[in-house]
C-alpha cells in the first residue's frame, strides 16, 4: 500500500508540460487559462504617441508663465483635438488647442492645462494658473519601449492580462496548449444519459461528471465514451483515444472483483501500475502510459471518482498545462466531530458553515451517494494518522467550486 | 456624489432573475454554472433495482446460519451474475450465485457474503462466516423514491451535481438561462486588435478584456463591438444590441470631456443615470435601461473598466443569473503601507505574499497602467474613511482569478 503523497508524487512526476505552440494573440478569450511559454515583449512603444492625460488645453508652458486667478492669460484656441484625431498638428507659440484625454499632443506644445483651471472657452480661453512644461502629458514610450517585457514566461493568462497582450503589437504568442482529456466509463451495466435503464442497468453519470470536472479545471474534453467489461474492448478504445488525447481518464474496473476490465486489459503489460493507496475514498488506483498518453484508471464509485480526479488527474494534467499542480486549498475549522479510518488519508465531504471558514461533515440526506456528493461543498483533508476529527481542529479543505 | 454602497445597491436592485427555461438535462457540461429554477425530483427509484454492495455470493441467510471458520458451509454455485446482467434470476434454497458489486440480486436471495469470507470457489463455495439477512444489499429505492427531491430550487449546478441530475430520470430541467452580455468600446481612436494603430490611434483592449471577464464570470458574450464618438452611432448600436442581450457593457464616454458619446446619446433621455460615485478608480458611472436590457456605461481607463465590471456589472448580472450578487472576497493582512484618497472607497491593486493571506500594493513595473493591471492579483477594498492603509491592517480583497 502506497501513502497518498507517494502516489500523488508518482503521477505528478510521470508527466511533463506539453510542447508550446504559437497561437494568434488576438483571440483573448480563447487564451484564457493558458500559460505563456516565453516572455511576451512589446513590439511597439506604449503609449504609441505623446498624448494628453487630461481634458484641457495644449499650450507652450512659457506662454502662460504669469497666469494666476487675478491675472489670467488669454490665448486664442486654434481648434479641437479629440481622441482619435489622426492629423499631424502644430502649436504656434502664443496660441493653444483644446484637447481631450488620450488625444495626440500637437508638435510644439509642451504642457496641458486641465479644463478646470480655465474658463473653458472655445474661441479664446482664459487660463487662471501657470503649469510646468510636461504637465499632464504622457510621453511616447514612457510605459514600454519596444523589446520591453510585458508578461514573463509562465504567466497564466487571465482577463487582467488582456490589455497588455493586445497592446504589445504582437500577432502570435507561444503558449502551452490546453491538455486534451478523454473520458471512458467502464461497465456492462451502463446506459447513456437520457436512456431508460432496464433491469440491472444504470445511467452512466460518472462519465459526464468527470467531463464536467475536466471542463471546470480548464482542460479540453475531446471524448466521453462508455465501454463494456472486456479487456479487449477497453484496450481497443483506449488505444484509439490515445492518438487524440493527452490524458485518458477511466472509471471502474480497477478493484478486486472477478471482472475488472482495466486490469484484464493492462495488468502485467508493463505500461500500467495497479496499486492500493492509503486513502479513503479511492483506495484502488491505476496509472499507465499508452503511446505517450497518461491514463488514469479511477475507481467507479462516483465519490471515489470525483476525489481521485481532483487529487490525481487534475494535478498531473495541470502540469501538462504548464501550471502548478495543486488545486487551491483553504484553511477551515471543524464544527462537528467525525471519524476517519486509521492509516488512511481521508477526503471527507463537508459543508461550509455560514462564515465560510468552518466546516462540518455532510449528514442527513447526504448519507446516500448521490445526495452526499451533490450536497458537499468541499473535501476536508484528514491526515492518515488522525482517527478522530475533533471540534475546533484546523484542516485544509479543497473547495468544490471554482476549480479553474 | 453617491457612496459606493448606494450605487452598488441601486444597480443590483434594478435587475431581476431572468425567466426560467426548460432545457435538456443530459447536457451536463452545458448546464454548469446555471441555477435551477425549481426543485429537481426523481422520476425513478434509486437504486433502480436491488443489488449487491460487494463482490461475493448471493445466498439465503438461513442456509448459512451455522457457518464458521472451523465449520464452513458449502453451497453449489449456480453461476455468475456480473454487473449489467439483465436476466431475471432466482436463487434456489440451498444454492448460491457468485455476484459482483452493483449486479442485480437474484429473487429469493436475502444476503450477500463478501468474497473475503469464502474460499472463492466457482463450482462450490465454502462460506466461513454467517451473515444476517439484508447484509451487503442495496435495496431498490433506498436512496430515493420517485418524487423525492434530488436538488433544491436555486442550486448552482456544478460537477458534483451531475450524477444526481443524470440519475433522476428526468429529460428536462428548469433553469435560469445564462445572461447574454454585449460589450461595446467607444472612441474614435480605437482600432481592432491585430491592426496596426496609426498616429493618434490605440488598439481596443478594453472590449476583449471585458469579454474575457464576462466569460470567466460564467456569462455568455454575444457581441464585442466598437463605436465612434457620436451620440447617434452609440444610440443606434446599443438599440440594436438591446434586442439580443440581457446586459450591455460600454466603456468610455462617461466623464467630463467635450465629446462623451454615452452622455451625448442618453443624457436627459430619462432612461439613463450618469452619476459620480465616491470610489477610486471608477468615479464616473452610467446605468440605464434600453427596452428592458440593463446598460452599464463604464469609464474607459482599463483599470477603471475592470474594477467597475467586477463591482457593478458582475453583481447585477449574477442576479440576472439567479445567483447571489457578490463575488467571493477573502480576508488579508497588509504587508506594506499605502495611501487612499479621503472620502472615496478605494479598490487598490495588490499582490499576494507567498502565504496567500498577506497583500502589498503593486509597485515597480506595475506603476504604468498595463503592467499594473496585468501584475495585480486582487483588489483590496479600502473603506472611504481610511486614508492611510497601515501595515498589519485586515482588509477584504477580491481575488482576480477564479471569478466564476
Amino acid at each position: 500500500m502506497l501513502t497518498f503523497d507517494e502516489y500523488q508524487q508518482r503521477v505528478i512526476a510521470a508527466v511533463r508540460p506539453l510542447p508550446p505552440r504559437s497561437v494568434a494573440a488576438t483571440d483573448a478569450t480563447g487564451l484564457l487559462g493558458l500559460v505563456t511559454a516565453e516572455p511576451l515583449r512589446s513590439r511597439v512603444p506604449l503609449p504609441g504617441f505623446t498624448n494628453s492625460a487630461m481634458d484641457g488645453y495644449a499650450v507652450l508652458a512659457a506662454d502662460i508663465r504669469g497666469a494666476a486667478a487675478d491675472s489670467p492669460v488669454s490665448l486664442p484656441v486654434t481648434g479641437d483635438i479629440p481622441a482619435g484625431d489622426t492629423r499631424s498638428l502644430r502649436l504656434e507659440p502664443g496660441t493653444c488647442w483644446r484637447i481631450m484625454t488620450g488625444a495626440p499632443l500637437p508638435d510644439g506644445a509642451d504642457a496641458v492645462v486641465q479644463v478646470e483651471l480655465t474658463d473653458g472657452g472655445t474661441d479664446t480661453v482664459a487660463i487662471r494658473e501657470a503649469v510646468d512644461a510636461g504637465c499632464a502629458i504622457r510621453h511616447r514610450g514612457e510605459d514600454l519601449e519596444p523589446g520591453d517585457e510585458v508578461l514573463p514566461a509562465g504567466t497564466l493568462l487571465l482577463p487582467r492580462h488582456v490589455p497588455a497582450l493586445l497592446s504589445a503589437g504582437v500577432q502570435e504568442i507561444s503558449v502551452i496548449p490546453r491538455p486534451r482529456v478523454a473520458i471512458v466509463s467502464t461497465g456492462d451495466e451502463l446506459v447513456e444519459p437520457g436512456q431508460q435503464p432496464g433491469h440491472g442497468q444504470v445511467v452512466d453519470s460518472n462519465g459526464p461528471m468527470l467531463a464536467a470536472l475536466a471542463t471546470e479545471c480548464g482542460f479540453e474534453v475531446v471524448a466521453v465514451r462508455r465501454v463494456g467489461d472486456t479487456g479487449d474492448e477497453v484496450r481497443e478504445v483506449l488505444t484509439e483515444l490515445a492518438a487524440a488525447a493527452d490524458v485518458i481518464v477511466t472509471s471502474g474496473g480497477v478493484s478486486a472483483g472477478a471482472f475488472e476490465p482495466l486490469k484484464l486489459a493492462f495488468e502485467g503489460s508493463g505500461s500500467f501500475d495497479f496499486v492500493k493507496v492509503a486513502m479513503q475514498p479511492g483506495k484502488p488506483q491505476g496509472f499507465g502510459n499508452l503511446d505517450g498518453t497518461a491514463v488514469f484508471a479511477l475507481p467507479g464509485n462516483p465519490v471515489s471518482s470525483l476525489v481521485s480526479f481532483l487529487v490525481f488527474v487534475a494535478p498531473a494534467t495541470r502540469v501538462l498545462a504548464g501550471r502548478d499542480p495543486q488545486l487551491a486549498t483553504v484553511g477551515a475549522r471543524v464544527a462537528e466531530h467525525w471519524v476517519s479510518p486509521p492509516g488512511r488519508q481521508q477526503f471527507a465531504r463537508v459543508i461550509f458553515d455560514e462564515n465560510g471558514s468552518v466546516v462540518r461533515p455532510i449528514g442527513g440526506q447526504g448519507s446516500h451517494v448521490l445526495g452526499g456528493l451533490a450536497g458537499s461543498q468541499a473535501l476536508a483533508i484528514v491526515p492518515a494518522d488522525t482517527t478522530e476529527v475533533a471540534v475546533g481542529e484546523a484542516l485544509q479543505v479543497i473547495p468544490l467550486e471554482g476549480l479553474a
